[in-house]
């Protein structure tokens, strides 16, 4: 069994690791971008078990210290 | 239109992140992980325009500057 978690600033929190690469791709040529962020992905492989649990172990691990929920949005999924 | 950009450190590669991320998770309490790899996640807002052209583009981009080759895989998924 897999998880995927998507950790990003929320819209409303400045990202200046986004807005130096939206510059950046700007500078070399690439046109018609109008937004970046940048966060990060964690890929998470576990031992079989049941489903719902590593969900609920990963939403609390997610909420409590893998992201910082007053700057940033998460997103897990359950993979097979 | 968007575009969403993993990049992941390469199996072979060690990933320290990873293995705090890891180690912390099991020191928290929560069993079955048996890994962990941590990688960027970008999310880029595309000003309408031609799919294909987007998808070169972007492509370049991860393999020139957005990602490291030597040592990380990037996969890149353009969307509505």
């Amino acid at each position: 069994m897999k998880a995927h978690i998507i950790i990003l600033p929320k819209k409303a929190v400045l990202d200046p690791q986004g807005k130096t690469v939206r510059g950046a791709l700007e500078h070399l040529g690439y046109t018609g971008i109008t937004e970046v962020r940048v966060g990060k992905f964690i890929e998470v492989e576990l031992a079989e078990g049941d489903r719902e649990t590593a969900r609920r172990q990963l939403d609390e691990a997610c909420h409590r210290f893998l992201s910082n929920p007053v700057i940033e949005d998460y997103h897990l999924e359950i993979l097979d």
